[in-house]
């Protein structure tokens, strides 16, 4: 194997494949990234068996040279540093040699770097998955669907199912949900798909759908979605990025959304927010994050939180609409300011059935996005 | 005590006192931030006995009303809570109330935040310092002498005095000096003093120079520097920032500066930076940071470092000038590259005395800056 190519472009490509590189790899193959070239271009893999990310990189370019091929072939090299020399080699262009016994050569300009790679044969398969049907979501969309639902799903290993966030697919209506338990968010949009194309407990890890939103543009460029039983593969430009799907059934979620609210108030999402996040810095003293809102009989409403040792925060806010029972009732404002802050839209609507039941939060704008959070039950 | 201050002065004015609260304060009084009320304004104080920082707020600026006192008085407010707070609170104003028994009232808008204080009688006094001498030094050039010696510092407990820069002045010389026994680094300005105004073995942890720093401005606005015998009070615009300084001798460094070399090579800065730096990400896997210089008979410079898992970077260097014998020598790639990186030249010159012999770095066009880095003793 031997090549020059662009080190702005082999930069790029191994700063999109890194992300897949476990920092601690279980097998050592695994802390690398396997180059496979051919006189149409390079390509570079790396997984950490959960996700597999492989980029592209084509020969030509916009009628320029990117990568000249002496000879193909495939070589694994070590990711850790390869990573971080890449960036700092001296001219615009990377020779790279492989010679006998895996013996590698990397030149640039002064520098010269004998590196030992690994057997490219030794690098796991990428799943193959079946391209019959495929959702096309703009990268803006995507990226608002994963950060407006992903921070609800859990971190805790003991429930594995619900550190992923659910995905259907119905009708045309993509959904997101994630769930701790103790909150919920939801986000759905309208997707032109094959017609009578759908499909339902899809779960993906969170914390690799926060990794797919960095490689992911945020424009109107659209991703390519695959889902297959196992796997989901995701083409981002000349980027394939293949996730495991979770194991398990995620819980339904559907009959705990209530449909009718003993107590309705619409609000300015800032103020709320402002409020809620100051009345937060002083529940947080206590460990607890409780926040309490009160309706009061003048119609606004009042946000307070105390801590033993410091005190209380008291907030009056005006409110827009308010609608049904006078209401006490207290929440983990942290879960609260997680959803508040992913809103997008100036207005919200907060729906509550009494002091121990679900809060409702959603824009006022749309329908498409909705939060739930369980209150706490305390005697005051 | 019961005013009303303009909020963005008080944050600004807390954000720079906040420095010297501890995170972990010894006892529960030096968690707090001192406020002193007077018909003329606030001051704001915070220490942690090793640095005390006082702001005062005028009650008028540039003929704008910044603060209104009703009642002066004093107390000491949880520091903590209080930062993160006043930056959050929604009216551009706001009022501080004490009533009885430390009981504090903030108000902002809408928001109402009860507190406990504590005496402001228990807050530790500052230290009294003659004000018979001042130094005055512009802002951007103290923190250049900060920053091209305070990494050479050594890190660890066990050289308490070593933690600290030595700070000597003779003849309207100003001298920095910084060393972990492994490197050492210095720095001199010429300062304008009152004649015969001379001081040595002022040393000044590290750690509180850095923190002087975030304070001083990027300008060539002057800092009054007062040096007594066991504090250091520095006065930047309406912030005083009150050091101790570090009990013990600092060691005599002058006599291992060599004043001649056997070798002496003469390179563009970025060219070598740039070089040790590969060097560095090769030599860092091996934990040794070992990287080696030699000569090569065509008059250029070899740079290498290896690791016995990963490989071997080579780089080739042309150099600028190159006087005396032939050299081998291996040293820190790690302190070379502190050194180099604040080097405010574009050649720097650098002199050898053998392989054993201390390694010393210098800017080209002056000599107020001084790098030594020891060689590593290697068999090869």
């Amino acid at each position: 194997m031997k090549l020059t190519i662009a080190k702005n472009e082999l930069n790029d490509a191994i700063q999109q494949v890194s992300k897949a590189v476990s920092s601690r790899p279980a097998i050592p193959i695994l802390g690398g990234i396997k180059f496979d070239v051919t006189h149409q271009g390079v390509t570079l893999t790396a997984s950490d068996t959960d996700i597999s990310i492989q980029s592209f990189i084509p020969a030509e370019q916009s009628n320029k040279t990117i990568v000249q091929v002496s000879k193909p072939g495939s070589i694994v090299l070590p990711a850790k540093f390869f990573v971080e020399i890449v960036k700092k080699l001296p001219a615009n262009e990377v020779e790279i040699e492989v010679k006998e016994q895996l013996q590698i050569s990397v030149r640039s300009g002064s520098t010269d770097i004998q590196m030992v790679g690994l057997d490219a044969e030794e690098f796991p398969v990428l799943p193959s998955i079946e391209e019959n049907e495929s959702l096309y979501v703009a990268g803006d969309l995507l990226k608002s669907m994963i950060r407006q639902t992903v921070f609800a799903a859990s971190t805790s290993e003991q429930t594995p199912i619900l550190t992923g966030l659910l995905w259907n697919l119905q009708d045309g209506e993509f959904k997101f949900v994630a769930t701790d338990r103790h909150r919920l968010s939801s986000r759905t949009a309208n997707i032109e798909t094959a017609e009578g194309y759908r499909f339902n407990n899809i779960v993906i890890a969170a914390k690799t759908l926060n990794e797919l939103s960095r490689l992911v543009p945020d424009s109107s460029e659209k991703v390519e979605i695959v889902v297959a039983d196992n796997q989901v593969l995701f083409k981002v430009g000349q980027v394939l990025f293949f996730s495991r799907v979770l194991d398990g059934t995620y819980p339904d979620t559907s009959k705990i959304i209530p449909q009718q609210f003993k107590t309705e108030l619409v609000l300015e999402t800032k103020n709320l927010t402002d409020a809620i996040d100051r009345a937060y810095l002083m529940s947080r003293e206590e460990k607890t994050n409780i926040v309490r809102l009160i309706t009061m009989e003048d119609g606004t409403i009042e946000v307070s939180s105390s801590s033993s040792e410091l005190g209380k925060v008291t907030e009056q806010l005006n409110v827009i609409a308010f609608n049904g029972d006078p209401l006490r009732i207290a929440f983990n404002s942290k879960y609260m300011l997680d959803a508040l802050k992913v809103i997008d839209s100036e207005q919200i609507s907060i729906g509550f059935n009494g002091a121990m039941s679900p809060i409702i939060l959603k824009p006022t704008d749309h329908s498409h996005n909705l939060h739930i959070i369980l209150p706490y039950r305390t005697t005051s």
